[in-house]
């Protein structure tokens, strides 16, 4: 069977260009393009490692989601696998405090969360978008279910601590009110002619009518109050029914308000591409993946393995290490092959020998400074008074986000916030309080938006990321320069030692940077071990 | 205690002028701000009807989202009620098809739903949003399990048949492109001092920094291919991990472009009031209310019952009724007062005694004509190939809408699209064919939009509303016109009979304008009771 042919013998070409003749121009293009969706998206589906080298054996360092993502495909691919894992579960950085989990920061202080049953805050990472497609296969294959998570919410609220004298505006109000009153301006301009020599006549007419229904204008293209932008940015009484069913119409909030605000920033928050629908959670709290993971590689992961030193020779590594269970006693590995995902700022601490190419790009990554502060309270107010159901209120107080649940509304009993998101500055700060001060300083700021916290509080926990003894920081900061000095050497095999995670990606931050990191290395590290053949 | 006084005798304006001299202007207006926002909705909570006059009796019409919520809060208030329906179940148009599922439509045609365990389609409405107080309250006090309906998607697709070839494309793009080049004229006109009369200088810097932000423009307001567009718009290959991870960006669509295809049409799909975040679906489907009201509700419920005549007197309200479980022997109930929810298309053939204002509203509202196809697939290939997890794709096809489900994302096996939700001349066309032809065309149309429908099609359902038997017509047209004239007649008391329904709301369609109608008439016809006092 030829592949350019059809059955009748005509060839693709001919056949496309009949089918032109027939149907006119754009069924033809159509013809040609429909199958191109699909092809869209670079990800080529999950990783396929085949064929290790008879007896090739990989330590990997660290079972997070860099760690157990190589481990998961080298052990596929053949190769024999040990990890070594500092903590004394699996995730890393991806993690879940339910209540009766107990958490020991650096500096000694220990928490114990002590949420009711089901409810949780996720420390690290707490969203998952559509187009992170390695992590996203792996909770595919892992059997990890996933729910929305539900990052913009037209009913949370914007909040400036000097802004409309302190009080928060809804999002839906804001952004309708931002939208209208730019779309209005532009077809003021239109009409001046300040667009003749930008915009056709005819372009013009069509983004006037773009702008009255996108920016809800009414027929004369100006943002009022009335129905078309009440259908917007809501109402004073909503419509209903009965007898009592006309609704009243609000009014819009003046552009030079939300600009003098600051406000308008919040408005692009589901905008960004990596905050987009759709997002993902898994269910029970991000931790699932971790867990999952380590009930995959059983066996394979050693906990409460703190590395002391990795020294590589020609023919392999060995990796000294401590283990918590017996204490005092050094212990050691080898393999023919290291893959290390320990964050940069412990791996600093460990000596190693390696070039001074590597050397210099592992302490050229300053760590990000974040807290995040989970919040217990009596019961679900902000879904009982305020109606706002997921997704994030954003204020200019230090505590930054209020995140409230994607998941079990309308539950009665007790109910988790986040309830605060902390980076920089702010962060060090709160850094530098115990746990409790944390928590009640997100509570006191927070009630500044929902009052409610003032009498129905309970409990909370608060992780500093500078003080997580297995990070040390929040996530790798790359700034331009050093990402152009430094990055190819980060992530470049240095003899049998080969570096993987967050921090060696371009997706900073995010579990989609530490699998899509591990998934380059470890197929550069099979094709090197492959060429070497097996080890002695 | 007196209500405007402190502890220490300072009345409450005097504490807060004090509040107002120690701590500035702004402080004090939070203090007498703070604590309104919960009051903003005008959702006063559940209606608690309370002392019905001793006997007094209620009949209702109908088991739908207005008849069952009148049926709750009267049995509550101690009223007699009695619920006759037409089908052999409770839900009305709340309903949900699933595989085993039987429907016989107008015409005789019999669909049986052969959707694999666990999957199904909302013939009616299949979304509540967050504002939706009346009906998110039963669904509370009924234990009805809600997750997140996905209404907008960054990575779903807009089709225009005559725009780029045929080939539909990704709403992030679109929407990034529309939205930045939006700002980016905006921008220039202000440059060019277009604005000068209509906003402040200072303002206008204000504005300028906002339409970059907002508009994702470039140093220079320009919106241009690179990272600032791409961490909106997506990228031709996202940004990764290791030593193949540098992103590359795809070039925006030019604006004459997205505004001759039209498809600027589907970028503000998501802040109409309505279609905002947060928005929900019941666990397992939207009928999954209408089975827990029916379970509260069991015993009251007299089902299939085909109501015949209507006819009140100075005492009470005759109702006759075709049992189809007794055929050809008429029954009779009848109570003191009459909740009619029946639809009006199906009213107004049932002969009534009721005024001429009443008898003119009920004629005066013509049907929504409106067709939803339900298709099962072999595969998700919408997640697997398309990266598409919920949401909606929109095209100018007859077929309009593509649903994805916003469950069950990444499970194996089949899976259901709402293939075509269908309104107007197109719903109409759709009517007159048969469910078979109806799923075949919604097919073909699609196969336009993913080329996978061809060879992934499975089996399918159509339920063309104009052929329920049950309502005739999708949900009550009101123009400006019939409403001025007809509705607050529609929705009075007539002698003792009361309509409710969404067709007598201001909310039509929506089932939260059955609910606050029904809640609207029950409260009124407890009044009317209470000063009648009991039967007699």
């Amino acid at each position: 069977m030829a592949s350019d042919s059809g059955q009748d013998g005509l060839t693709r070409r001919e056949l496309l260009r009949r089918v032109g003749l027939m149907a006119g121009g754009s069924v033809m293009y159509q013809a040609m393009n429909s199958l191109a969706l699909a092809a869209e998206s670079p990800w080529k589906g999950p990783t396929e490692l085949k064929g290790a080298p008879p007896g090739a054996s990989v330590l990997i360092l660290g079972a997070g989601m860099a760690g157990m993502t190589a481990a998961y495909e080298l052990r596929n691919a053949g190769y024999k696998v040990q990890v070594l894992e500092f903590n004394n579960r699996a995730g890393g950085r991806n993690w879940t405090l339910h209540g009766g989990d107990r958490y020991t920061e650096l500096g000694g202080e220990t928490q114990h969360c002590e949420f009711d049953p089901g409810l949780y805050i996720n420390p690290g990472p707490w969203r998952i978008p559509y187009h992170h497609h390695g992590i996203l296969s792996y909770c595919k294959r892992l059997g990890v279910a996933l729910e929305p998570f539900v990052q913009v919410n037209y009913n949370a609220l914007l909040h400036g601590s000097k802004a409309f004298g302190g009080k928060p505006q809804r999002f839906r109000e804001i952004k309708a009110d931002y939208q209208g009153q730019v779309a209005e301006l532009l077809a003021k301009a239109t009409h001046q002619h300040a667009l003749d020599s930008l915009v056709t006549r005819e372009d013009q007419e069509r983004l006037l009518e773009s702008l009255r229904g996108w920016g809800a204008l009414d027929s004369d293209f100006r943002y009022v109050a009335g129905d078309v932008s009440g259908e917007r940015r809501g109402y004073l009484k909503p419509p209903g029914g009965g007898l009592t069913a006309r609704p009243e119409s609000g009014t819009p909030i003046q552009l030079d308000d939300i600009l003098q605000s600051g406000l308008w920033r919040g408005v692009s928050s589901g905008d960004h591409y990596d905050m987009q629908t759709a997002l993902f959670q898994p269910v029970g709290g991000m931790g699932r993946i971790g867990e999952a993971f380590g009930r995959e590689l059983a066996g394979l992961i050693r906990y409460q393995a703190k590395v002391t030193s990795i020294q590589q020779d020609a023919a392999g590594v060995t990796v000294h290490y401590d283990d918590a269970s017996k204490p005092g006693v050094s212990q050691t590995a080898r393999a023919d092959w290291c893959l290390c995902t320990i964050p940069l700022p412990i791996l600093a601490e460990i000596p190693m020998n390696v070039g001074e190419q590597l050397g210099a790009a592992i302490g050229a990554v300053p760590y990000a400074s974040s807290v995040k502060v989970g919040l217990q309270f009596k019961r679900r107010f902000w879904e009982e008074d305020d109606h706002i159901f997921g997704g994030i209120s954003y204020t200019d107080l230090p505590i930054t986000n209020i995140g409230y649940p994607s998941t079990g509304f309308h539950a009665n009993g007790k109910g988790v916030l986040l309830g605060a998101y902390i980076w920089g500055l702010n962060a060090m700060e709160f850094t530098s309080m115990t746990p409790g001060e944390r928590v009640q300083k997100a509570v006191e700021y927070g009630s500044q938006i929902h009052p409610q916290y003032k009498t129905e509080f309970d409990n909370g926990v608060a992780v500093a990321w500078h003080r997580v003894p297995f990070t040390q920081g929040c996530y790798g900061m790359w700034t331009t320069e050093a990402r152009a000095r430094h990055y190819d050497d980060l992530c470049a095999i240095d003899g049998r030692i080969a570096l993987a995670g967050e921090h060696a990606s371009f997706i900073g931050g995010w579990q989609e940077g530490a699998v899509t990191s591990a998934l380059d290395a470890v197929g550069r590290l099979h094709q090197r071990a492959v060429a070497q053949g097996a080890s002695a």
